[in-house]
């Protein structure tokens, strides 16, 4: 699993289980003299904890993170952070099936045929929980971009089938789907809260704006922007699609309509979303991801155990009906990251 | 540009623009041992080279591929193995514009913003030329797969709005876009032919299959497979979007749909397309990437000046109406590097 | 900073500051399914810790570890290792000089020029103390090497000018400066103890024998296995230089003396140290590291402060006059990640 | 072999073999503007091509690069640079013998042992051919060293047991051993000749020195400049061993003699040889590699065959009875790369 590190100039690496001690990260290449304290990066790890609606799963863990290394009165030494947070709230008696039986759109059979032994309390390492360390980076990443002008704002567009018709940012952390419509927002919640009734969850969209990026941006050929901003979102558990701009629908469309005209002010339109060539053209960066369904669902459901017997199973305990809300943060933390770190070799580049 | 490389343990570096002396890769980390010449890799550059066809452009490319190192008596000997190909036919005034005027569409705008001095001679190093070096990687990574039983194959699937309904791989190598759908495919190349006689272009889908991969294949957290699929899919120049399985549909589904139940023969679906928490299930590998029109289109177009002076512009020049069929074995290229680099990198991590 | 992580395939990253709460590593690519526990890891952090003898520091750090992540039920899961300690008798007020001048031989300088904010506490970041996590992650590394049959040993050969003699490796875990000579090794003792008495201190040679290195291990080009090794030894604080096998000797020799030749029971001589061409050639490995004086002593020096007035310093505090000893572990935990790391890239290029 | 790569943010990855159609270097993370041409680069590779005297090979390579790509209207583009040499005059049946049977001090045993399958031709990848591609690419990190106030020189301080007595520079380039003091040079001249006379060789020390570095340049922990200096050299096949500053002599000193004290003119000493804790201190980088003797001798020596069955050998060919004087431009071309890269790193650090 040498693949827990994130990075090149920016880097993070993150550990822990859902259920062992503690998870975390280390957050390496920061720039040195930056003002940070463990309050900033409070912020963020409360808007992706649980617990935080009627939509979320009512386990409470425990997401007070504390800075172990790399800050000195009060700024950032260049030194690699350590940020961290105690593992709390945990029951592996209500996960007691998981040892024996292969959840469906779990990641149990699959750690069995990479690993053989597995850590299977809370879905160990595999656990949402360990998006927690990427929160934290994610918001060292974010302080900095602050400092460049750069804003990321991800929201939920869409919850099964409902789709958001506006968009207003300023409701976003106002409801508890993070939807930038407030009336589609409601009905989100009533489809979310139905679908828990009965045991079962569903699926959505998010999607992320990136402003105030300067043009010049990304590396051209295999570290493009946009790929490394693929590579990133896809990294999250539930997220089964990526799309830049009018992305799926650009395959509809016309030369004549998709490129981007420019006039003496600029771009004219912006449906490449931000990106050319893999490189940041001054545009809005705009793209949505494909969230699944939660696997986690109380209804039940054909599987087996490890010894390839047929069994039923309902995956019971706390769990979010729909993620997205709660993904929203993880988007945000990652494009964080991505864009810190190319922001950072454009400065080697030209350094 | 430090980004020239992909890859981890299996590796390829490229080099090389449209009109320089030539273009092509480093591959290391191969297998020693290995057969392999020149005629293999060749086949896949066959695929790739333009005018092949009346909706491939007309330009003649010399893809004559020559292995430079790595190679002994009809073997790899396990040292990187350089293959490259001559640029010839070579028509810069052809591209004389590109010296003095963005190309919407194209990245003149971003490299200017990101480099300021720019080889603007057609498209430089932001061409598609470059995706040449990858296919020749990819012949060698994708004859080490054979070797383990994976098979790689892509085709098109839509093309503006006209898709395939049927399945049929063993036409995909006998129409003219690739397409998986013998009907369909003529009514795609009658669109093409017609937007091209109109000076513009359109997109469409390339889907990807991949088969044999043995379960426990990809890295957990940040380089799960999809991941790594992904920044290798967006890392191709029109590519715009990319979805697995299910991929943005699965917005719409609940988990009890969605999750692929097991019986003691296996997953009785595969919604999640053949990858589960970042590693392979064992099931078929399903991807979609979303392609833009091709932004070089001969009917006028606003653009300005690298004095920000506002300017009318029309690609001249030889290029692909649709660029579908030609990105077919480039996709098939890099899902060849990041199988063939996961896989070693499993027997890493036991080994 | 970027620079805190360690190996390809198996990879350390490590943090914290002397002063700081905790210092620690994450240990990732770890085979799974191996046994261990923070018991077998203690005796390597034991060996390192200050306060075992007269000539080593009186200082206490509390250097009992906790393994936090990647281990379940006695075994590793292929998840990174999370290891870390409490940084505890730390008595800052004990270097404050150290906020204010920059002490001769130490990084207080050089730290300035790179970071401008630097936490001078105990040196900050550039405290041996940061070897802690170094030696947690090398004991990983050992645990799986000695499955291989691999096994590491250091020990001091010279202490100032005083050289060992014979070679009894069942003595050196049984002397305070771990030197291989039991007479020798008394000599040495006092040779620190007076140098301490006058404040001041000396430096030495340590060696190092990997046996049990199967042929073929390492990389040919760059990473070469020797090269790689020169890399993690200078790699820590204070080392100067390092030689393989007859190393600088070699300079006055000729081919026909140097040149290891072979019979059918392998090879007569072991000149090149058990290394060639970067990859091993089965025989003991061999190589040898010079250590500096301690920086920190207690006579005075003349030096100057941030605003570049002149100054004199003492560096009181608790110092080891000679660190051979403790160095001694710090090697052995190195050389162990290079030959883990190159163990795994070999099970990559045939995997 | 994923080992062909060098550097972080200033990248090259070289290929090719001794008798190969061709050998080479891409360079990745090129400064873009900077002015460069084919006749830069092969001053230095004329210094590195065997022929040069009667104590160098009388092979003759056809060392004239030719570069392929990443420069444009003759300035960089920050594209990758491929420069490349074809491969001439070889003779093929000189080395008949290597195919056979194992020669004393190559690589050919471990080669086999590592890859089974061995391109056995003038030592294939592991000849001292490779190098030609390190020197074009580091003479691309000099030229913009140059621009940074950042001068490297080499040069041979000892053959056998004659050791250099004075430090005359304006003499390095104008005697074919490359050494220092034009009197010893005579001497050195003479004993390579009467070695080489009787078909035997010898090694030497070659010392090179950095001036102009700006303090703070350099990573802390792992990624120390001396770690990564240290490395690059022992990637070097012949090199056994290299030092800093005082080196192994540091070993008999007292940290009150070695400790480089500061007054309000900067470093009153520089025992260190400009780095400490990693981080170079703006005093001249000054370091000695030690060069073994030339395994290739024509005198008779023992080894066995890939059967083990024992054989005697003589070396036949054209080979350098001294390397010193060809590794000195090696040298300096990897130390350029190191500091290039690590000014990369610097800027990504506060960019």
């Amino acid at each position: 699993m040498a693949g827990s590190t994130f990075g090149e100039r920016f880097k993070i690496t993150t550990f822990g289980e859902s259920h062992g001690v503690a998870v975390g990260v280390i957050v390496d290449g920061v720039t040195p003299g930056m003002e940070i304290d463990e309050a900033y990066i409070q912020v963020q790890m409360d808007r992706r904890k649980p617990g935080q609606s009627s939509v979320t799963t009512p386990r409470k863990e425990y997401d007070k993170i504390r800075i172990l290394s790399g800050v000195f009165e009060g700024k950032t030494t260049g030194a690699p952070l350590s940020i961290q947070l105690q593992n709390t709230d945990m029951r592996p008696e209500a996960y007691s099936d998981i040892k024996l039986l292969y959840r469906p759109g779990h990641a149990d059979f699959t750690y069995d045929q990479k690993y053989g032994h597995r850590d299977y309390r809370g879905s160990g390492r595999a656990s949402g929980r360990e998006t927690a360390g990427r929160v934290a980076g994610g918001a060292v990443a974010r302080k900095s971009l602050e400092g460049r002008g750069v804003s990321i704002v991800a929201y939920t567009t869409q919850v099964g089938d409902i789709k958001c018709q506006t968009f207003d940012e300023s409701i976003i952390e106002q409801n508890p789907v993070r939807a930038c419509d407030p009336e589609v927002a409601v009905k989100m919640v009533q489809k979310i809260e139905s679908l828990a009734a009965i045991g079962d969850s569903c699926g959505g969209i998010v999607e992320c704006r990136i402003r105030g990026v300067a043009p010049g941006i990304g590396e051209p050929t295999f570290d493009k922007l946009d790929a490394e901003l693929a590579k990133a979102m896809l990294s999250i558990g539930a997220v089964k699609g990526i799309e830049f701009g009018e992305g799926f629908a650009a395959a509809s469309m016309q030369g004549s309509e998709h490129n981007d005209a420019m006039d003496k002010n600029g771009f004219l339109t912006n449906h490449a979303g931000g990106i050319v060539g893999g490189i940041s053209t001054g545009e809005e960066i705009i793209f949505r991801v494909a969230v699944k369904p939660t696997s986690s669902i109380s209804s039940p459901q054909r599987t087996i155990n490890k010894e390839g017997e047929e069994r039923e199973i309902r995956t019971e305990g706390r769990h979010d009906p729909c993620i997205c809300p709660r993904i929203v943060p993880v988007v945000e933390a990652m494009a964080s990251l991505v864009l810190e770190d190319h922001y950072k070799r454009q400065a080697a580049l030209h350094g």
